[in-house]
């Protein structure tokens, strides 16, 4: 699959070989960061009586792909003039919030996922008891990481950042995403619903990652507002691009044919919208979730070059 | 089991028959308000896609027995000369991340439990993944209302609390005791490993209890420390009441034989130290709980009074 570049891109060829490299230098100093960050937010115990949870909660952690959700978090912070340590403890909150969602989601009692990332997920590593329990202890500790910070915010942009990492983690937002998602597998559902689910499992976190950024960079409302919108679409794409390489890869991770949400008969967007649509469709999403940062100007141009590498992605 | 009254109560017969009544009444007028507003704080999603969620959520907190902890929020507020109106989602915070626990903990791969406080637990009644999903659900849920909660509060209070049920939520208070309490099932434990087990999976959250009413009530540190130690020491007087019982009872709630405790070979306090040495450190227990509340004054009295009805319950 190929981006649409000159259709999409509403300032086509602006952004020179030189441009690229300084912003994949920014976004790739945002990775190291958190790398070096998400370590030291896990706790330990210094009383030696038991550390298998917390082996439990930095194995979640580890080996984290692309870190997408906390180098936006960082990111907006950068874009809104804010101080981009001062993200650091909430961009590692989001972290451990996304990386709480995969270890319950891997379960037995849900996709009985033996592998995660080509390794053994947790609880195939420590057990299913340990997993659930660690999985808990991630979601607490996010909040314990935000709500403790002692970065210089202020009380109330402190408040602001995590109420919007709550909402979009909770019922109305990745856990209802995750419920839907469920019973789409005993039912057949339409366009619409799996837009809601994929709005809420996927969109959600992405958005509030976003929208973070700006809060504690204490953004106007404009900006927070034009973040959750490039966020969501991004969240959107990402899914969709997703169903479309599962679809038409010959292997899925685990080595075995592709096309296996076809044969389980769970609706994604290529068995509901066909793989054209379904492409169409994404290519839309990556231009509203470029247009919505024109408010930002050219310093964005990191994240429209990361729209279109998301698009464009080959897993 | 009786309390010795007379050699626990720091000022014997004190408390008359009215004065009972009285502070019968303030915690009655607590636990009223928190069965109100328990359900109002609570998800509602008006789209009619999905309700499954909510009511597997509803289902958690109904039926909730004594509500200690809520309860002793609102009452350490009322103390401290807080608005108890402005302790309430904190209140149903703790409520609700006391419901995610028990919903976890009675899951197949932890305590396999069928039956929760007389009724089917919650993934008997909704299914296994609507279970997990409705735990982690209701523990977001807490932080939403705490982080969103306009109750006029001052936003450095409201963190204050929300970081205090944060940390005693987690993997160093009540998630890192569950994981002792795993594995004090596969290996023997010491009464160490046992305190430290207890003092995580249940006085953690009481004794947090405690000091959010204090926060909320913009208390002194003598005052927030007084109300965690009065928690802590509740919380492990409960717990050894409850293994009295465990080993005292002829029947459990099932009605299987009791003594299962004993014959599973997990440690309990009565298995540890006899039922006379563990009668001796429930009495102790109260007897510190209820010099915590020196602080207090007379105003305690139903926190007293609260303490020795723990000690002397049948269940």
């Amino acid at each position: 699959m190929k981006a649409k570049t000159p259709s999409l891109n509403p300032k086509p060829g602006k952004m020179n070989d030189m441009g690229k490299a300084l912003y994949n230098d920014i976004l790739n100093g945002h990775l190291a960061s958190i790398e070096k960050a998400l370590p030291q937010y896990l706790p330990t115990d210094d009383s030696g009586v038991d550390n298998t949870l917390f082996e439990a909660m930095e194995y979640a952690c580890a080996a984290g792909g692309k870190r997408l959700r906390p180098v936006l978090v960082l990111e907006f912070c950068r874009l809104c003039g804010g101080d981009v340590k001062s993200a650091l403890p909430f961009a590692c909150a989001v972290e451990m919030i996304h990386s709480y969602s995969l270890v319950h989601d891997d379960l037995p009692c849900m996709d009985d996922s033996p592998l995660r990332r080509g390794r053994p997920s947790v609880h195939a590593a420590f057990g299913e008891p340990l997993a659930l329990l660690a999985g808990d202890a991630l979601l607490n500790r996010a909040f314990e990481i935000m709500l403790g910070c002692k970065s210089g915010l202020y009380a109330d942009k402190i408040l602001d950042a995590a109420l919007v990492l709550a909402t979009a983690a909770g019922s109305l937002g990745m856990v209802g995403g995750q419920v839907l998602d469920l019973e789409s597998e005993c039912r057949d559902i339409s366009i619409d619903t799996l837009e809601k689910l994929q709005l809420g499992k996927t969109a959600a976190l992405l958005s509030a990652s976003c929208e973070i950024g700006c809060c504690v960079a204490g953004a106007d409302n404009i900006k927070q507002s034009a973040a959750r919108e490039y966020g969501k679409q991004l969240g959107c794409c990402f899914q969709i691009v997703d169903d479309i390489l599962d679809a038409t890869s010959t292997t899925d991770e685990l080595g075995k044919p592709a096309g296996k949400d076809l044969s389980s008969g769970k609706a994604t967007y290529v068995t509901l919208l066909g793989l054209e649509k379904a492409r169409t469709l994404a290519d839309r999403r990556t231009e509203q979730a470029i247009n919505a940062l024109i408010v930002f100007g050219d310093d964005a141009d990191g994240l429209r070059s990361l729209a279109y590498s998301l698009l464009s992605r080959n897993k």
